[in-house]
């Protein structure tokens, strides 16, 4: 057989982000719960747009930057995700397009806007996200053609389609259809809250099998196993029978199977600017590695990598050629 | 009689920037001059994007950028340019109002797309321009309200609005109003092609007494006067009896009148990351110092202090406070 035409195709909500700098303040006077992703409304997203400041945009959206953090990894990468014949639509494409992703996902001609993600900045370099899903909620079944998804070595999705319901269904269908061509399929658990909204489900699809890779951060980790901590929830995800990654930051990265528990350094970084796409850009890393067949430490340090890269400046798309950092820094892909 | 309203008005081609890193090689595959700002028509906007790789969305447009300056300096400011009523005119009015300039300009509701600059910028920081003008091509004399230039203490043209003839005359106009209300009019040259293309204009501009105060880069001091040589034209600008500053990058600035010329250092930087905006920001602080009444050498380090800023990150407006930018680096405004 043929290898696979794609190493790691995502399926996310496909969004623009709308990055500001602003001070604790003003998260305080508009009642915004930091470091997480709420989801607002259009009118929500006019006032709260309307008192932010200066703001710069850039294509975002979770799995997105993922596959494109991958793409710059050398992986051959395709993506999924719904937008609206908009110039935020046409921008979202310009980019993916230009990061060589394969992107053929039909944009809506009517309904809603193309989705925005307000995203507040603030000194300490955490943001603080705030995402009209807009055009996004329209991704349905039908987006997910069938030859894709058995094409692609590795299929990504992210916890966050399980907001509109008829994402949560293109997901699934996504899972079973990769399920059934022997493809691995990979989950990030996406925000703490977004797990408490859909914890049985999440852990429905890691202990029936549809999930063989879970990506997820410290807070996400307790709130999936409804502990503050960190041990006791790192032993119950040893259990789970799967590949399981958990990011903490400074702290590096805990590579969790079966077998064992590998810790993984963080890469040294100057200055943190904007922690927006931290996560996305340490899944990128590791799975780009995963398709490359390294061991999992060296997908860790990808991932590490990929992460420090991101966090040194304004948005989630990488500035640099991730491949050649690598490169630099000695880790060969 | 009670003072202005403004401390400065700002009319200029309202644009925003789209910013994608590259190499030289991108420079030459697709022909264009490195360094310089160059109308282009849609059909070519849309083939240069679709070339370039992810972009940033950032509001721009020269004397936009100048007025937003000088706003974070603490200058009650206004703005008058032209988009239409999609989404990039409804960003570039958020970030201006956002930063709290006054900008009621009508947007307009049909014709060509709001106008936008595809900016390349290369691993040395120097940035390419195209500029698909769009919504900006109709501004005109209309949308000069007398009573905005009557009550501005300094009303700031750039030279750019040339390009479009409804343009030029909102110019004629606005300088008119303004010398019948005895305000000071400031031009900036705005680019050595753009000086090529109105010689003689400018220099009618200047010797009519419709302009008191010039800000020049080198290049365009140079095209101004049609000499390679530095000396020489700063000889000649000495005789035009008119407060002028020519930029020199590194080498800091030249402030000319008939009575001193005076060379003020520039403002030691780190990196240099994108010169987009350098002199639109030099310009700021300038204007701000002298709308407060302050030396002339004091408004040449407020202009130094000002672009230092803007080169340090991708586009041109301010990131930072400038007046608190100001205060810890001792210059009190």
């Amino acid at each position: 057989m043929p290898s696979c035409r794609f190493d790691v195709l995502g399926i996310g909500n496909a969004i623009v982000d709308v990055i500001s700098r602003t001070g604790d303040d003003f998260l305080a006077a508009q009642g915004l719960r930091k470091g997480a992703m709420t989801l607002i409304d259009e009118a929500r997203a006019e006032a709260l747009y309307k008192a932010m400041g200066t703001a710069t945009f850039v294509s975002g959206g979770s799995a997105a930057n993922t596959i494109i953090g991958a793409a710059s990894l050398g992986c051959r990468a395709a993506f999924i995700g719904k937008l609206k014949n908009d110039e935020t639509g046409a921008a979202f494409a310009h980019d993916i397009r230009a990061a060589k992703v394969d992107f053929s996902t039909a944009l809506a001609k009517d309904g809603p806007a193309s989705g925005r993600c307000l995203v507040l900045v603030t000194p300490d370099g955490q943001r603080t996200m705030n995402t009209f899903l807009g055009a996004a909620q329209s991704l349905s079944e039908a987006d997910v053609e069938e030859h894709l998804v058995t094409q692609s070595a590795i299929v990504y999705l992210e916890g966050y389609l399980w907001d509109p319901p008829a994402a949560k269904a293109a997901f699934v269908k996504a899972a079973n259809i990769a399920r059934g061509a022997a493809r691995r399929v990979a989950l990030t658990l996406s925000d703490s809250f977004c797990v408490d909204r859909y914890r049985e489900e999440f852990l429905a699809l890691i202990r029936s099998g549809s999930v063989q890779i879970v990506f997820a951060n410290e807070s996400e980790l307790h709130s999936l196993y409804q502990t503050g901590d960190f041990d006791t929830a790192a032993t119950q995800l040893r259990t789970e029978n799967i590949l399981a990654v958990v990011t903490r930051s400074e702290r590096g990265s805990l590579v969790v199977t079966r077998d064992e528990v590998l810790a993984v350094p963080a890469f040294p970084v100057g200055l943190v600017v904007d922690t927006t796409g931290a996560g996305d850009l340490f899944a990128a890393g590791f799975l780009a590695g995963l398709s490359k067949n390294k061991d999992l430490e060296t997908c860790a340090r990808l991932g590490a990598l990929a992460a420090a890269e991101i966090i040194q400046h304004i948005g989630a798309r990488p500035l640099t050629d991730l491949g050649q950092l690598a490169a630099q820094n000695g880790i060969a892909i």
